[in-house]
C-alpha cells in the first residue's frame, strides 16, 4: 500500500466526504471544478461502456492547440503522477538528482528501480531558491534530473538565466530533463517560467503538466507531458497500459481547455489572496518563505504540532517534517477562497 | 503512442461516439453500465475536487466481501491491465510463460522489462485447449507465468484438474502465477472454474479481475487483483502511482457489488445467446471453437475480409490475424443482445 505522505489525504483524517472540513493540505483551486468540466465529465459517464481512446487523440489535439505545439509532442497520463512513474520505468536511470525539498513522487518512483539519487539540498540561507551551484551535480554519470517549478513545497522559482544554464548543461551530458510545470499556472507570470518555448530545440527536455490543479480535478486524473523527442514519448507510452486516461478524464480535459475567463479569475484570486495570507502569517511572527505559487511555505518554530491543533478545529494543513532536510517547524498551506483563508488566519492567530 | 491491437477500438474505426455502430469487438456486458453504478459514478463527479483514496478503503472492503477474503488481500488498479504492468514492472521476471493466442498484454508488459517470453502454443486440434504438456514449461527457471480462464480470445476453460497441477508446480519451483479470471463470472457454472478458494492457501498465485467486462464500465477504469502473498501486493502498489484508481471509478466500483439482480439476468442472457449465435454460426459453416464465455471465437477459411466488410456495414468484429499462431480466418466476436445478435447472424450469412 502506499505511504500517505502527500496533502490532500482526506480520507485519513477521519472524516468523510460528506462532512466539511477546511482541507488546505491540497494545492488545488479554490474556484473548484468549472461546471462546464463537471458537465462533460457527467455527460462522459454514459459513454463509458466503450473503453477510452487509447490515443487520447481529441484531448491532445486540443492541448497541442493551447500548447501551440503538435499533438505528437503531447503524451496524456492518469495524472501528473502516472507520467513520472512511467517515464522512470521506462529509462531505467542508474543516477538521478532531485531536489530536497520536493515532491516526493520522484524519488518514489526512482527506487523502483533501484536508481542512485543525490539529492541537491536546497538551502533556507537561499530561501529554499536553486542556485547556480547545482550546476556541480549535472555530470555525463547523470542519467535523469527531475526539476519542479515553482518548486513544491517552497513555491520557490527557477531563475529563467539559471534554467537555460541547467538545460544547456543537460544538453551537452545527455541527460533527460523532466521539468514539471504543474504549478506554473498559479504564478503571476507564467511566462516567465516556463521551458515551453525551448521544447522543438531541446529534445533533452519532459515538461509535465497537470489539470489535476489549476482545474480542481484531482480525482478524475489526468496529466500530461510535452517533448519534442519522440522516442522518449513512445518509450513512457509503452511502459504502462493503453487505457490510462478514463473517458470522463478525457472529456473534461477538452472541456477544461475551453474555460479562459476561470483561468483569469484564478490568476486574480491566487495573487490577492497569495498576498493576503502573507501578511497575516508575516503579521503573527510566522516565516513566510518563498511562495510564488498558490500555496504559502512558512515555519512556525515552537508550534511543532500545528497540524494537529488545526485539525481538531476541523481544519487540514500540511506538515512538511517527512520531507528530507525539513523539520516539524516547517508548513504548507493552500491558498484558498478569501473567506477560508480568514477562517486559517484567525484560528492559526488564536493558537500562536 | 500504445498499438491499437485490441477489441473495443472504435475511434479507429472511423466512427464518432455520438454514431451508432454495433461493437462486437469488445467483450463487454450486453446490458450496459447498471444504472445505479451509473448514478454512483456521476455523483461522484462533484466529490472530484479531492483526490482519490489512495488506499480505495471503501472499494477493497466491499469487494473483499464479495470475495470472501480480507481488504488487504485485494489491490485495486486503473483497469486489469495497470495491474499487469505493475506486476511485471514489480517483480523484473527474466523467464515468464504466456499461452498463445492469449491477450496481447501480458506479452507486452514482459517487453517492457526485457523479459524472455516463453510462448507455449495452444494448438487446434485441442481446440485450442490448454493440455498437460504445459506442466513441462513450468521449470525452475520460470519466474512468471500468466494464465487466462477462460482464455481470451478462445473463450476456452481450463480443466480444474489441470489447473491444480499447474498451481502446484509453480509452488515447487518458486513461480509467480497470474490467473486472468477477468471473463469468470460469463461462465455457466463460474465457481467451477476459479482460483479463489486456494488463495489462502497459495502465496504464489496472484489473480486478476476486472469491472470493465462484467458491468460494461471499460471507460471508467477499474480491475483488481487478489492474492494472500502481502509482500507481492507491495510490490505491486509501490510500481505505480499512488493514486490510480480515479474517485467516479471507486464510487461505481462500489455500487457495482450491489448489483446481484444484474448479474443474474446477464449469466441468463449471456448462457442463451452464447448457444444462439453458436448454432447460428455452425449452421453457416463457420467453425465455432471453445467460446464458453461472453464471446465466440470462430475460424471462416476463406473469408479472410470478413472485418472490412463487415465494418462497412456498421458493424464492429474483432479480426484475429494478429495474435501469434493465429492467421486472417480466425475472429472473435462478443455476446450481445438478442436483437444485435440476430442483426449479426444476418448480416453474416449474406455475406458468406
Amino acid at each position: 500500500m502506499p505511504d500517505l505522505i502527500h496533502g490532500g489525504d482526506i480520507y485519513s483524517a477521519h472524516v468523510s466526504l460528506s462532512q466539511p472540513i477546511l482541507d488546505f493540505s491540497a494545492n488545488i483551486n479554490p474556484l473548484g471544478l468549472p461546471p462546464a468540466v463537471k458537465a462533460a465529465a457527467v455527460f462522459a459517464i454514459d459513454q463509458c461502456v466503450h473503453y477510452p481512446d487509447p490515443l487520447c487523440r481529441e484531448l491532445r489535439s486540443a492541448i497541442a492547440k493551447q500548447e501551440g505545439t503538435t499533438p505528437d509532442q503531447i503524451l496524456c497520463g492518469n495524472g501528473a503522477a502516472d507520467l513520472i512513474f512511467r517515464l522512470v520505468l521506462a529509462l531505467h536511470p542508474k543516477n538521478a538528482v532531485v531536489l530536497s525539498p520536493t515532491f516526493a513522487e520522484y524519488e518514489q518512483a526512482l527506487a523502483t528501480v533501484d536508481c542512485k539519487i543525490h539529492r541537491h539540498f536546497l538551502l533556507e540561507q537561499d530561501e529554499f531558491a536553486l542556485t547556480a551551484s547545482f550546476l556541480d551535480e549535472l555530470t555525463p554519470q547523470t542519467d535523469l534530473v527531475f526539476l519542479c517549478n515553482p518548486n513544491n513545497p517552497t513555491g520557490q522559482v527557477i531563475e529563467p538565466s539559471l534554467l537555460t544554464e541547467i538545460l544547456e548543461k543537460c544538453r551537452q551530458n545527455y541527460i533527460i530533463l523532466v521539468m514539471d510545470e504543474c504549478f506554473n499556472d498559479f504564478l503571476d507570470h507564467p511566462k516567465e517560467h516556463t521551458l515551453k518555448g525551448l521544447v522543438p530545440s531541446s529534445p533533452q527536455l519532459f515538461i509535465l503538466k497537470a489539470f489535476t490543479k489549476i482545474y480542481a480535478m484531482a480525482g478524475l486524473r489526468l496529466g500530461y507531458g510535452i517533448s519534442s523527442n519522440r522516442e522518449l514519448i513512445q518509450k513512457i507510452s509503452d511502459s504502462g497500459q493503453p487505457w490510462s486516461v478514463s473517458i470522463p478524464a478525457q472529456a473534461a480535459g477538452v472541456q477544461a481547455l475551453r474555460e479562459t475567463q476561470y483561468l483569469k479569475k484564478t490568476a486574480v484570486l491566487i495573487s490577492a489572496e497569495r498576498a493576503y495570507l502573507t501578511e497575516q502569517f508575516t503579521q503573527m511572527g510566522l516565516r513566510v518563505i518563498g511562495s510564488k505559487a498558490n500555496y504559502i511555505f512558512f515555519r512556525a518554530v515552537g508550534h511543532e504540532n500545528l497540524k494537529n491543533e488545526l485539525l481538531r478545529r476541523g481544519i487540514l494543513i500540511r506538515s512538511c517534517q517527512n520531507y528530507a532536510g525539513l523539520d516539524a517547524s516547517y508548513y504548507r498551506v493552500a491558498v484558498r477562497s478569501h473567506r477560508e483563508n480568514q477562517i486559517l488566519a484567525e484560528v492559526l492567530r488564536n493558537l500562536i
